[in-house]
């Protein structure tokens, strides 16, 4: 099926650039590895753990973990000239940020999941792959610092759940959701398209206003 | 019940001082949504994960998430005159620290856990959410740094497990842990009680020594 | 039986060299605990989380908990002793590594789960413990930084699975792959024997480059 098809590609292109995050803090070649499968996979991991679905995905296709670190791998040799490729593999992250939401709706509605949650669970598998990489790399998520992101997870899985409520063939609005939320990603890379930010200087900057 | 509305009212208020911990680190709207979220939902979705007790609080009632994403997003308005109010936030901050502590309590009793591991399903469910805005923050853990906060949990947890094992009615158990962990909490803060730490400085500080 | 005897002492020791982490951040008695269990079961609890093997082992048999707490609290008091013992403890820790690494095979098996995840499950159960620790000290995880232990981890996993699929008798598979994982990494302290690092720097050292 294509989409399983793409879904791959995608592990593998958000293995990759997970590699170079590794590769700019010096990690050793297993960390590279682990880097990039837990970026890759991590999104379907969290929501699966959440929703109690097991087997996990890379569990049950163990060959997942072989593509995912074999990408991290392979990174190690082309990172020179991914360099150069650098719009591509925003483009397939685009690409992997809304197929991974897409499968992450379809588990939560095969599970009979109610709206929230399936919007929830697409954006978890879409977005959480790269706030584990964040982490692990000791940095405050990414995720959460302006890009239009999670936004698009969340917009592309409204249309995708609400297109099918509507009675419209389930293959047409999984099309459509792909198109409108990849177009829109690309859109939010291109002409910079961020979203507020919530600014709060305390007027006391103490320690004790940590709580 | 009581209980679950006060429970509410400490969800909603957790989310808003994690929104503001969100704010001092200039996150997107969508960050200071997650971050509540996750703050006050984290702490009962890690012990039911480690449990395995599915399905989770929120995937069951997803209207909680629209209950924490509110009052994040309230923040966003009202933070000026938050900030005013602290003594009240970390009161109801105290409030949700023994309300979670004993609803994980609650969770764990009913699956027929014993004590230890009940007690420390009512500490993870009172304390989690505050490490993992930590991590998501990049700091390290505010629990592990002396306030008197998880001790005022595992004391909530034993008067409440004790309590009831003593035969006394669970409500009245219920309302005397309540108050006594809040009481106990409040003259935390207002006295700066702390626990003793460990300073440890190696007598070579070499990185080796890290492992 | 003897692997669960070593399998407890481990659990100490790793929580024992956690606790002097601990320490040297400056936690409060209750983060040290914390810190000490959490580094001691965390791998487990992560294999079984992500296994869905529930009970959890510490859930199972909480006195497990008491161990670890126990020895973390107990390095307050000995951490200058410790210091003298330093060899001892890196010993015991790969000790840790190789025993942690068997009985997480152990459960994979049982489960009836395929090579790769056998393998995953060995190596996950040996590791995340120590990267559990240092998210939490707000490290990057030291497992990714050189050292040769996840790859002894690795190993001792594919002898111990190959050596019965071979045929040949649990017991001495189990001792054979102990011993040689051990030397291994004592050699690799020894010698330190480092994996090969991944140095990437990017031609233009910018932010958005991050994604």
């Amino acid at each position: 099926m294509l989409l399983y098809t793409v879904f791959v590609i995608a592990l593998a292109a958000e293995s990759m650039t997970a590699a170079l995050a590794a590769g700019r803090r010096n990690m050793d070649w297993f960390g590279v590895c682990v880097l990039g499968s837990v970026t890759a996979l991590g999104g379907g991991t969290t929501r699966d753990v959440l929703l109690g679905h097991y087997p996990l995905v890379w569990v049950e296709q163990p060959a997942l973990l072989l593509v995912t670190t074999a990408a991290a791998l392979f990174t190690i040799a082309v990172a020179r000239v991914m360099e150069k490729l650098r719009m591509i593999f925003l483009l397939l992250d685009a690409v992997g940020l809304v197929v991974f939401t897409i499968v992450g709706c379809n588990v939560a509605m095969e599970m009979g999941q109610p709206v929230l949650i399936v919007i929830v669970a697409g954006m978890i598998t879409g977005c959480v792959g790269g706030v584990l990489r964040d982490i692990l790399c000791n940095d405050v998520p990414l995720l959460f610092s302006g890009e239009l992101y999670a936004t698009v997870s969340a917009i592309t899985a409204c249309i995708y759940f609400f297109g099918q409520q509507w009675g419209l063939p389930a293959e047409l609005v999984m099309i459509v959701a792909m198109v409108i939320g990849f177009t829109l990603r690309t859109l939010a890379i291109v002409f910079k398209i961020e979203m507020p930010r919530f600014v709060y200087v305390p007027v006391r900057g103490d320690q004790s206003s940590k709580r």
